[in-house]
């Protein structure tokens, strides 16, 4: 009996400090506004058992991009980076290469230079990189570049320039009793090393660029799958509802991208019915971030294009676009 | 204080009520033995702090094959006579096909000449029938099937014909923090319909035999996903690691099989440290359900082989084999 006086005293101190995180702005980053709004609308909305819109808990997915949405893109995806940086390796093991472009020119270190190479060149360097290795050799890599790399504007870990705002979101969400998932152009198998961790998302919940794996054994007998350059899934443009429904199976409730590859995404989460929550993040802050996207008349871009017809078709389907500069306090945990 | 008293008094009868569970046995369809010992063994040495094997709650995986693992897949697969009953309609809609082959055999409904259809006749059926409408009315008329159809010999719908043993496993291993899935040959959009209600599990938690989709807009700008005959995914022998790995990413601690198409899933979840349960279910029970695999002199099959080699890797590897007849009490809920 003592004992159990003690568990329920425990329960109701733990019930408490529950209370009382829920009494604090889940969204605390994010200024006053409809961006703001429009979250706090939706989850109460499909929360609230008495709400017409309500979705039970089993349903309730919200997709997110990463590359622009989550974290910085510019002026590279990271996972280039991680590209370019695996190439010395590369050709270590492979010294003919040196003299081959496109290694040639990522082995000089010409930012210049590396900066114009095609795509053709940088397909070439990823399925260089990230093909080949076993699915465990890979991991183990990322893990030791994801721990070891800095970008070169801030000098920070890549995992530490995630948008505070929208770890925010995730959280609020995953409290809201939202399944949390990313669905990204990045390379599934990369991104899922660092998602639980960066994101809190586990990797069985990460879609992206997926291909294929060989299953075969070590001289040994054990079994191990290597990296193949066979493409399952390219999780852009169209390519991210299809990989949706092969990997989730549910049309989510919520979806947040910020560029042209994650239209096709929003249009069909709010192809369903009841309420639905489409949002992108326009990156219109050129002093705490970037500033790009054509449609807003910022710069031009080829990392995470916000054209004319991403913005018309937004207004036109009451997606909220979430503009960095005036709807986040915060764009970074390691700000002042 | 009153509410919060409430609560309280709540909360302690919630938990009594666990603890009256807990103390029930998880596995009461299971004869005492060499597989339900396995399966005690293995939850308590990955569960259990103070364990060396003790594995943390979001690396707990568990796979299951669904057919002859956790339903019954004879005298064929459910799959094949949801196909097989879907043929009319195909037909109707193209009355050309009523004169060729292999439809007409399904038409004539000789049970014998149907069973003589080959592999390509019956990959024919497969693709006529489960690919060219939306996702969304594939679900919607494997939904009405499975609710109306109903199989030749015990006269129920195929989703009474789970076995109760493994219907406690399913939900031992979950109630011990386990995220089960299903890894099936069958098709992923196919079991998806059905996971939830019929095993606990959820759609994005049933990795299966995948075709690709494509995005569409119909007449009014609504977007929808084709189903295509475009193999993704073909989940079978070597293909449920490589299955795994795409759509979980993360290795199994325990794998429930039935035939040598789970072999290398087994192989792949045993190749991993620490605790792991492998288990193969063998079908010798003629009276209450079928009895098949040449490894024990039992009648050989196409549906589920479990070969000599099969055995023999069982037994070399420590792997359990599950005897129906004697270690499962109850096959069926619906037994008296």
């Amino acid at each position: 009996m003592k004992a159990l006086r003690r568990v329920v005293i425990l329960l109701v101190f733990a019930m408490a400090g529950r209370v009382t995180a829920i009494a604090q702005d889940p969204l605390s980053s994010w200024n006053d506004g409809p961006a703001k709004k429009a979250i706090l609308d939706f989850v109460k909305a499909t929360t609230d058992k008495a709400s017409l819109k309500f979705v039970p808990p089993e349903a309730r997915i919200a997709t997110f991009d990463q590359d622009g949405t989550l974290w910085v893109s510019h002026p590279v995806y990271s996972q280039l980076m991680y590209c370019f940086d695996r190439v010395p390796a590369l050709v270590k093991a492979k010294p003919e290469l040196a003299s081959v472009e496109p290694y040639k020119t990522v082995m000089s270190g010409d930012r210049e230079a590396m900066a114009k190479l095609t795509m053709p060149d940088l397909e070439k360097i990823a399925v260089a990189t990230l093909t080949g290795m076993s699915t465990d050799d890979f991991q183990t890599d990322v893990r030791k570049w994801i721990a070891e790399a800095r970008d070169g504007r801030w000098k920070k870990h890549y995992t530490e320039l995630t948008y505070q705002p929208m770890q925010e979101v995730l959280k609020y969400l995953r409290a809201s009793g939202y399944k949390t998932y990313i669905v990204t152009g990045g390379g599934q198998d990369f991104v899922r090393v660092y998602s639980e961790q960066t994101y809190g998302i586990p990797p069985e919940q990460v879609v992206g660029t997926a291909l294929g794996t060989k299953y075969g054994y070590d001289k040994n007998g054990k079994p191990y799958l290597t990296k193949e350059p066979k493409l399952l899934l390219n999780d852009n443009d169209a390519g991210k509802p299809e990989g949706i429904h092969l990997m989730i199976g549910r049309r989510p409730y919520a979806a947040f991208g910020n560029s042209t590859g994650d239209q096709q995404m929003l249009e069909y989460t709010g192809a369903g019915d009841g309420a639905r929550l489409m949002m992108l993040v326009l990156h219109d802050d050129a002093k705490r971030e970037y500033a790009y996207g054509p449609a807003t008349g910022l710069p031009d871009t080829k990392v995470g294009t916000f054209t004319q017809a991403l913005y018309d078709e937004a207004k036109k389907k009451g997606w909220t676009v979430i503009s960095m500069k005036n709807d986040w306090k915060k764009i970074f945990a390691f700000e002042q």
